[in-house]
């Protein structure tokens, strides 16, 4: 089995630098080689172009953090179809963009590849906007089949003859999304390919129990009937003798049984499973796949952090590198810094599960992201990770809730938009007591667009019965998820940044008694300005307090409203009444959000007053550190504080 | 196979009545029978009982009007329940609660059941308040399995013992939220029945690719290298005489490859498939299910209206039956209304896309729902139903446009929710001009809460990039449609309400050019008070203003704002600066929607002036007709005007 493709004469190849003693694959092909030109490489070439971006990416990623494991497994899938295929005509498209930086390095982005997830430099997700190559853009998981599917519909509609390849991870394969598609496009029998890149797990545990699901099917009642119904006609035709075919029978039909059967029921046609690091398998195997029609599922199986012994054996850890690691050993620079809110949160979350026998915890493939992970170590038994499947989890929540468990539902803020409607239809409408639980609310960071917090408080603030609250620092996080815990009448959610809490608290020594539901909080008493901030934005309030004071020669007043919903209107109003100038400030989209619940609320009670809102533009942020992208927004306290003084006329 | 329950001695069967001339099926089981006392009747009285509540269900029906094909399907299955289980403590999930009118009717509900649907009634779905026979509420489908996934976990967390029975329709299996509980509920092997009520159809055509994949599978390479296999073994062993077992070895295995192995391989035993209208065999089989532990996929085969040969021969006229259908021959009154929106909005696809044959239309099993069957019909082609996958229909529609076609995404409000995330994330976020159009936005009378599209100029308006428009008659919705299709420079949406349009427009002689974005309209001009409305608000708003002149003696000014975002600054701001008043309506909640949008303009402007808004409240509004809602909320015309009054002080 080898390529069929001819060499290319490379600049680097062709002449006689090959009959130098420098080595073929120290001769750099990646330096200088361009997209188109990888269709033209031998095998042997192939293998060490894979090498040579392997060597590229560890390099990049351990010096400036990143997604790891993930990338260096998909680095021959990214060769291998840009070799066979014929891009970017045919398309391509990724799921979750952070394990395509192969993809990258490879069409034209090598030069600018250590920018990547910087403030201004290349994203770390694929982007329409960044390369012709980056057919559809992808943060959130399970999406690319779909798209591939509607590619594939845009090709034949417009009689065009190009090929659709969808990736998706097996970890993705948990995304009712991934199966809604699969179905579709099987149904309509799409010209498509779909790889299935089965690395063996996703972010954390999988849970697609097609994945483990061999052995159910083996023992399974069906699969024993159709093995009975097989022994009674061989008995029937040939006698006894023939019984002691069941054992190889059974060998024979159980290596095709799973997953490969799933894609043949949804109208795939399966193929493999082959090993996706050996590219002469990879390109021997897609050329022909190519040529096939029909929708087809190739099962290719990778590992994770493949190329490095430490990020092979623990993909967990490796899921990304903090910046500075060393290669060698892959040892990572422990943080001094205070302890990020999800940890506090999931440190509480214990607390309180020991207390009550009732409580669970449910999150979506983000265990270790959402501190959830403390909890699954304290109560396994009462901890559930769906997978990439925030519907379910909101739903199966819902029902919980229904029949006496106290469900916290631990999601990503950026990922419960996938459970919008279940929170309406499901939780709200029907008064249950499910607690959410959003991570990563606000500016993400490096992450960028696809994973900025900055909906949730307008998507949760719309719906009914809704309690709402974001906390300004460790302290009032810990009070929040009591005062979860303690209401019990309907939903309720708290959202915190990521990032380090204030660590100017000792947690360890305090109590944190659960808070009246719809009681903010003023924090220091002025004059003339008052600053009503939520979350975070609260101390942004704080300092630029500080700064207006020497300014204006008179303390203004701060408040923690802490309740997005319901409002204190009481005190919301009495800041209104007794002071000139109301601002409000939030890291969440100025539609629909705090400030504008706040201006609702003024003109319901017929107040005079407006508040001057401090938010989000209406627009999608870029990635960044936060407080970066906080001042290319004008929102750290100095500018906030500036532009307030310009507004009350100092 | 006959019931083992001991027959019951209810009031009219164990007495004397038996033996008189009246036969027992008229005795009125149903008349007098407590839901517990079900679990007791013998097997003729059981379907004596069906019998019973069919003929109750048609009569009410046929003469309230309400769903019809699925209720009927599902009377023996609601029956069996009701005797094999232990209810209220078992817990049954029905999934999308129109089709358990049975169970409505069995469990207390029988006197008030021609109340169903009508203001202050009985509801169309199952409710957690009207009984605790309903476990878990449904409007919106594919949620049963995640509900009972959720309660079955919540029993054992809590030691408890009872039984939980999730039921779905093959229709909703197309839905992602299903795959996701089921491959959760698989990998846990949580102890719970999913009934899968096979009807062979969802509302129009069903896209469950699992249900037509019997053909797929014995045809597939998976499938014949599976019998290569086992012919080699069977050769190797016995000679060439046993390859004529052969046909029979297929005959035997295909019987149970689907759906059962999709079961399978996600971790649930299967059984069946049994017949749904066979309460003998249903019993039975419930019977020997409730004692066995683990994961089981029950599979039923039912009719769609079982019971009326006019409703199974036609289950897609009569998903739904009005009021004062004639029983005998099901005949329904044509309607003399004006076309619905609905049908406006269709045929005007029809029209654009023969114009444009790049213009597809995508939809979520809701063909005629939101008149792309038009479409479906001239361009079979270019559409797109997807079954229950909302977030699928998005996201291929994403694909699309990213590749040059057209696509219209004709879903409704309430549904569209479903797919929130991906608006955001695979559409806004890529600049890709995916049409929405949202048919039921407001309220939607009868279905009530849980299908109101009470949410969707809030949910839409905090997305980016969106252009989101709402119609104030059925000529303006014509000219968004095609302005949505002249608009490609990223994602827009239109939004009308359920019902007739005004029928005041002659629509086959009337261009319909598109529209400047963000450019309102003023209707009317007058002095002091401005009336800007959105969507048929306009409407209430303009007789709202015949009122007020009344009383005033001078005109006002009416304004239909046409787009929500962007919002037409200009003529905004002139309406604040050239007003004493300025009023806003909407039908959609009054958190996040319209009225805080053109309040959020005023306050980054400066503006002195802020709006008083008309929308619906933050709570959810019950079912009944829009007329009797929008009185309880004080939102017609005149009860508008009355506080418009109070307002200004006149």
């Amino acid at each position: 089995m080898s390529s069929h493709a001819e060499p290319l004469p490379l600049g680097l190849h062709a002449d006689d630098s090959r009959e130098e003693t420098v080595p073929a694959r120290l001769a750099g092909l990646l330096d200088s080689i361009k997209p188109e030109q990888i269709r033209k490489l031998t095998t042997e070439q192939l293998i060490q172009l894979a090498g040579e971006v392997r060597t590229r990416m560890i390099e990049v990623i351990a010096r400036k953090g990143g997604h790891f494991g993930a990338p260096l497994g998909a680095v021959e899938i990214a060769v291998a179809l840009l070799h066979v295929y014929n891009l970017p005509e045919d398309r391509v498209v990724w799921d979750v963009g952070h394990q395509a930086y192969a993809w990258k390095i490879l069409t034209g982005r090598n030069k600018d590849f250590d920018t990547i997830r910087q403030h201004g430099g290349l994203s770390g997700f694929l982007k329409r906007s960044e390369s012709e190559y980056d057919a559809f853009g992808a943060g959130h998981a399970s999406t690319s089949i779909a798209a591939a599917y509607g590619m594939a519909q845009a090709r034949d509609t417009l009689g065009k003859k190009n090929k659709v390849v969808a990736l998706i991870g097996d970890g993705a394969m948990t995304g009712g999304l991934a199966y809604e598609a699969l179905n579709n496009a099987g149904h309509r029998r799409t010209n498509m390919l779909v790889i299935l890149n089965d690395n063996e797990m996703s972010i954390s545990d999988n849970v697609w129990a097609v994945h483990k699901g061999l052995n159910n099917v083996i023992t399974s009642p069906a699969y024993n009937h159709i093995k009975q119904d097989i022994k009674k006609v061989v008995r029937a035709l040939m006698g006894e003798r023939a019984i002691s075919a069941a054992h190889n029978i059974e060998e024979a039909v159980k290596g095709m049984m799973v997953p490969g059967l799933f894609f043949e029921e949804l109208g795939f046609r399966y193929i493999g499973p082959i090993d996706g690091h050996d590219l002469d398998e990879l390109v021997t195997t897609l050329r022909k796949v190519r040529r096939l029609d029909g929708p087809i599922c190739l099962h290719v199986i990778t590992k994770k952090g493949k190329g490095l012994d430490y990020a092979e054996a623990d993909p967990i850890k490796y899921h990304a590198a903090k910046a500075n690691m060393k290669i060698e050993t892959g040892e990572m620079a422990k943080s001094s810094a205070p302890d990020p809110y999800t940890k506090v949160f999931g440190r509480t979350l214990v607390e309180l599960g020991e207390e009550h026998k009732n409580l669970v915890a449910i999150t979506a493939a983000m265990p270790g992201g959402t501190g959830t992970d403390f909890f699954a170590q304290a109560f396994p038994d009462r901890f559930y990770d769906v997978g990439i499947a925030e519907e379910c989890a909101v739903v199966m929540a819902a029902g919980m809730a229904a029949d006496g468990l106290i469900p916290f539902c631990a999601i990503y803020s950026t990922f419960l938009q996938r459970a919008f409607d279940q929170i309406i239809h499901d939780v709200a409408l029907q008064h249950l007591p499910v607690r959410f639980v959003l991570d990563r609310g606000g500016l993400v960071g490096a992450d960028g667009p696809t994973h900025h917090g900055t909906f949730d408080l307008s998507y949760l603030r719309m719906v009914p019965e809704m309690v709402l609250m974001a906390p300004r620092n460790e302290q009032e996080l810990r009070r929040m998820v009591r005062t979860q815990l303690e209401y019990n009448d309907g939903p309720s959610a708290m959202r915190y940044p990521r990032g380090n809490s204030t660590g100017d608290i000792d947690l360890a020594s305090t109590e944190y008694p659960a808070l009246e539901i719809g009681r903010g909080e003023v924090l220091q008493k002025g004059k003339s300005i008052a600053l009503l901030g939520i979350g975070i934005m609260v101390g942004h309030f704080e300092e630029a307090a500080v700064l207006l004071e020497e300014k204006l020669g008179h303390p203004v007043t701060v408040a923690d409203a802490r309740f997005v919903k319901p409002l204190d209107r009481e005190m919301i109003l009495d800041l209104a009444e007794t002071h000139d100038f109301l601002f409000t400030a939030e890291d969440n989209t100025i539609r629909g959000g705090f400030g504008s619940a706040v201006n609702e609320l003024l003109g319901e009670e017929n107040s005079p007053r407006r508040a001057h809102v401090f938010g989000l533009p209406d627009r999608f942020v870029d990635h960044g550190q936060p407080k970066e992208l906080y001042r290319d927004l004008g929102l750290l306290p100095e500018q906030i504080a500036d532009k307030i003084l310009g507004i009350v006329g100092k």
